[in-house]
């Protein structure tokens, strides 16, 4: 059985050469497609890499562009609220924020009735980033998920829902 | 509307303290999830937290339980076909592999006909490992996903493939 198989002529040490040039022989991916877990992060992955080729241009990785929208959507929300809404630990929220805020895209501001709390909100130029990048990422997904139907995109986001809400 | 939203008692900077107690506070999500690329993500973590935790035992990543499945249903599988099969890349790949034959679990033996050529078995060890690393990433995924229905997690397979496929 282990010599069943027919191979290319690699070795594990490939090159970036080698990598030019995948293999196209299919492999028997067993128990993996089975599974949720394997074939969300599949999907995932796959709109990600669209997402990242797109958002190149605004210069935003995933979390950023989710932070930015939901301060779009939550002027003042604290950091706390966004680490809860997107699963991130304080300590990286605390740095993700302070990248943005240097680049001038939000801004902190004391709760107007307490001195002790501070709430997130885009400037200017964060409203008009945002607002574009918003525009990108519903065409990239439409894109990523072109071979959908309406019906079943809709179907698939709730069950998603369904898994981790 | 910047303080329409009322707000706990907690900076920026928050302390392992302020995280033991994350704000209950909902969050209007806005644009977030209606993209299927967050919807999946936040599934895929979901799961991958669950993962984690049960698959700590084996000293496995998601990644590794991956190639360790692979070799299992493709014994002799080159290198290259599991990057292509996984979207990892061929560096990457070639440090995963070593990890995992320094562990015991897998070999590399030449092609009986092209001495060129390197395939990568499980070890008698690794066969053990790997079984026991399936059934638990069955049962793992049945707790994760059990708000789903038999026919909910058939579909949302199948939609995620045609995602990604």
């Amino acid at each position: 059985m282990s010599s069943a198989r027919p191979r290319k002529k690699t070795t594990p040490s490939a090159t970036p050469a080698d990598a030019a040039a995948p293999t196209n022989e299919p492999v028997d991916t067993g128990l993996l497609r089975t599974l949720v877990g394997y074939n969300a992060r599949r999907a995932s992955l796959s709109i990600i890499a669209l997402f990242m080729e797109r958002m190149a241009v605004y210069h935003l990785k995933v979390v950023d562009f989710s932070v930015l929208s939901l301060v779009a959507h939550n002027p003042g929300v604290t950091s706390r609220q966004l680490c809860a809404t997107l699963n991130v630990l304080p300590p990286n929220m605390v740095g993700l924020i302070a990248a943005l805020e240097r680049r001038g895209l939000i801004e902190r501001r004391p709760h107007p009735s307490d001195g002790r709390a501070m709430g997130v909100h885009l400037t200017p130029a964060g409203v008009e980033l945002t607002a574009q990048a918003e525009q990108t990422a519903a065409q990239l997904e439409e894109d990523a998920t072109a071979r959908l139907t309406a019906a079943e995109r809709k179907t698939l986001i709730r069950l998603l829902q369904k898994v981790y809400d």
